[in-house]
């Protein structure tokens, strides 16, 4: 029997480099990467069930409703979501699914599915993503205090994460998710059960 | 300001194979490795400071009453224990300390160091176990069942322990050890109050 794969949600403020560090990620490891579903029309050279699965109106709304989603948004009049079913049949075949998504939508994944492993990835420095505020173009004082009250804001939501990554490198970065999932299957919590069973052979054999 | 060392206890039950996963472990990084202290006679060739911490049975006593073990025990008439202050030392220093013990010092050790973090080593199959078992020698069949119970018995102890990591072989062993060591200094519990102190500069400057 496999063991059961993880859902590992990365995720964290814009301007981390989450997406890099994703891309750099599926490239060296066998992961399964989750693809989101959305009702918006798809563009030049988009492909169904790569890029997005493209769904109408009446369906989205109908796996709303059959609670297939693990979470789901409405953007400017467009659905985006992530569909549940695949995710988990990919888990029980023992695959490690990547979700790489928003502070939003990793908070509406942990309602529906506590089990995942939820990291949050950080810019190198709080100095780093300030600077990077700064650099981003010729804003007054007062849009600069408020997207840094942004970044504060979104920084805080740190501790519903299990683990933070400092993105400092995206090698560094990379080798740091690969230890948490490593480490992850070896929890106790999560093998135990199976070592108590395969346990009972010894004395009942 | 350095980030804390952890401290690190790898224990298991006998068979498991856990002194030699420790040494490769140590031959690979720059881990501070906890020498235990005793009131038994020096070996030929043992060194005080680097084997053992060699103590009249005074000495030991009344670092007993002042709290400074992590854990001791007394076996066949000599005290062994852990030192605290120097683990401590080393970890306020940033360094990683190991500390190699069995399942009964290692539950003591939880009781004063809750924050360690806890591996059990164990055997690549309850199977492999069983034969090391059988193997050790022409045992009646009264003491194979004994011995049988008393692993049995061992292995309920994992649920006290943070991570469970199959010495299957020990080069892999070492890497899970190394990945969760990474994982834990990744963890939001450990890392979050660094992470809000630093940001407060983004608002304050």
């Amino acid at each position: 029997m496999k063991t059961k794969g993880l859902l590992i949600v990365i995720s964290g403020p814009s301007g981390a480099g989450k997406g890099t560090v994703c891309k750099a990620l599926l490239e060296k490891n066998d992961f399964w990467i989750s693809v989101s579903a959305t009702t918006r029309e798809p563009r030049d050279g988009e492909i169904d069930g790569v890029n997005y699965y493209f769904l109408t109106r009446d369906d989205f709304q109908s796996k709303i409703k059959s609670k297939d989603f693990l979470e789901y948004a409405e953007v400017y009049g467009n659905y985006y979501g992530t569909p549940k079913k695949s995710a988990l049949d990919a888990m029980n075949l023992g695959k490690d699914v990547i979700l790489e998504i928003d502070i939003q939508g990793a908070l509406k994944v942990k309602e529906n599915y506590h089990e995942g492993v939820f990291i949050f990835i950080l810019p190198p420095s709080m100095e780093e993503l300030k600077h990077r505020i700064i650099n981003r173009g010729s804003e007054t004082k007062e849009s600069l205090v408020t997207r840094f009250k942004s970044a504060y804001k979104e920084i805080n939501y740190i501790s519903k994460y299990n683990y933070a990554v400092v993105n400092d490198t995206v090698e560094d970065a990379v080798k740091k998710i690969e230890s948490i999932i490593i480490a992850e299957k070896c929890r106790v919590d999560k093998v135990e059960s199976e070592i108590l069973k395969s346990k009972e052979g010894i004395i009942h054999e």
